[in-house]
């Protein structure tokens, strides 16, 4: 019998809350095969883990092999597969490693989770993030600085060192979606296109007075209704806002520092939207690409955990 | 033929985005009967007003007569019933009179639509609190101070004997709502019961750093997860925060000031709540009952258009 995929030793994922994408990696961490679907954590219940994950992953494997699936993100939240207790800051990855063990039903897989993170001064978790901080820190061990993760619910991570100090998440992509898609504005930003020239000046002023949020929110209606501006500009003002919100309060929070080195995790346009909008406050990010980062964080896990050793 | 209501002069009727209120009203202004339904401008085309408003006020209604029905509010915004233009600021009622008339199928009403209030710097718009407001000038026409009208999209007008100078709108019932009900923190505050002793700290905390707003919010489901507060608790929380940003604003654009008179509309319990929020502030403001306040204004309207003309 031929082997499906000869190289492959363990399986590395990332489950989010609306994606769930699936590696297929070899002994030295390379990626030989990709997956990935729509069944993030938000649409599954706990029962339809294993049946999901099998369904990606079926054609890699073998019978009388086990194969070590290590998970990154919400399938170890409380409402997703099983819970992996979060584990406390000050947090050092080379020290605290930690993983769930689940039990299958399918013996061609020994699955693990990855713990999250969890913060009480001031309250705050994180799952899956974690991983790319990892991954960061293979390519860079000694930063010293702050990590962005733009997103639904955006982290700025405090990381000295290899060690994880405090981290801090905002709702701004949420508050995107709730806005747009739900709420009265939803008739006066019907568009998908962006209209990079609105960005600036509402992003500026925004930042200026961030306490004017719920009224400019109401200016952007009355702007579509009284001086008909188009549905792109105002989808533009409406991010540009949100957006400032966020940047105020970390830069209040003493996250955004001249000597504070920051990176941001993220190629896709909205880690554009973040580097535009700490150059307009003269801070440099440096870029890095959050899929790249997962897999070597979840590489480095799974040479951490042992589970490499059958 | 007995007539249905004989002291029925005329009709008045506040039609809001998700209530429609009728009063049959005598010719000094007094109500001498009421309804009220869900059908808010909302819900409804701009074909199914007539039946609405029919629905309700039939029984009050003679053959051969022509009732006259005055309307503030959603009706006559561009999704309503038909467009009422808006008017522009700065407005003095006594000077600025207007309303639109709609020709209706049924001869026995004759239906006018009062205009809203429009102002370009910055864009906002209102349509229904104006009356309120002309209402509170029957009471006291040489008010000079704010009046705020709370609700899904609160109010706070700037009033200088009997001319609406400017106003703000803020989206701040909206955000609750959203949050409350669509957000991932509908998680954590699933409860309609209220928590008094968890809103001064956290609305003062708020009012402090009102940028910290969307990692505030972010925090209230992390204090869930891990430190099991309780549902009424947090909603108390969501509620301070965003009243905390309203407030924060509406003090930063000088509406709240030792020397300026508050009258506040509303005697529910969000009526309350600003009003001891301003108190936390150490300011006062007078209250005054919206519903008595509408009744007011559409009398004062009915008699400037001169409506009781027949």
């Amino acid at each position: 019998m031929k082997t499906a995929l000869p190289n492959m030793t363990w399986i590395a994922v990332d489950w989010g809350s609306s994606l769930v994408r699936v590696w297929a990696m070899d002994a030295q961490g390379k990626v030989v095969a990709t997956q990935q679907s729509s069944q993030g954590a938000n649409r599954l219940q706990n029962t339809e883990y294993e049946a999901t994950l099998l369904n990606l992953i079926e054609p890699w494997l073998e019978n009388h092999q086990s194969v070590p699936v290590l998970i990154a993100g919400m399938a170890g939240s409380r409402q997703g597969w099983q819970e992996a207790a979060y584990l406390n800051l000050p947090w050092s990855w080379a020290k605290q490693a930690q993983s769930t063990f689940v039990v299958t039903q399918d013996s061609r897989i020994r699955v693990y989770l990855l713990s999250g993170l969890k913060q009480l001064h001031p309250p705050d978790v994180m799952r899956g993030e974690e991983t790319q901080v990892i991954g960061l820190l293979t390519q860079q061990p000694d930063f010293n600085g702050v990590v962005i993760l733009p997103g639904t619910h955006s982290k700025w991570v405090r990381l000295q060192e290899g060690v994880i100090q405090a981290f801090h998440t905002c709702m701004t992509g949420e508050l995107f979606q709730l806005l747009s898609e739900q709420s009265m504005l939803r008739h006066s930003v019907t568009t998908q296109t962006w209209a990079a020239e609105s960005f600036d000046a509402a992003f500026l002023t925004a930042l200026a007075q961030p306490a004017q949020l719920s009224y400019r929110l109401f200016s952007l209606r009355a702007e579509h209704l009284l001086l008909d501006t188009k549905a792109d500009a105002l989808r533009t003002k409406l991010s540009a806002y949100l957006l400032a919100l966020e940047i105020a309060a970390m830069r209040e929070q003493g996250l955004i520092q001249a000597e504070l080195p920051l990176a941001l995790i993220g190629n896709s346009r909205l880690g554009q939207l973040y580097a535009h909008s700490l150059q307009l406050l003269g801070m440099k990010a440096t870029r890095f690409d959050g899929e790249a980062l997962v897999q070597a964080g979840l590489y480095r896990a799974y040479q951490e955990l042992g589970l490499c050793v059958n």
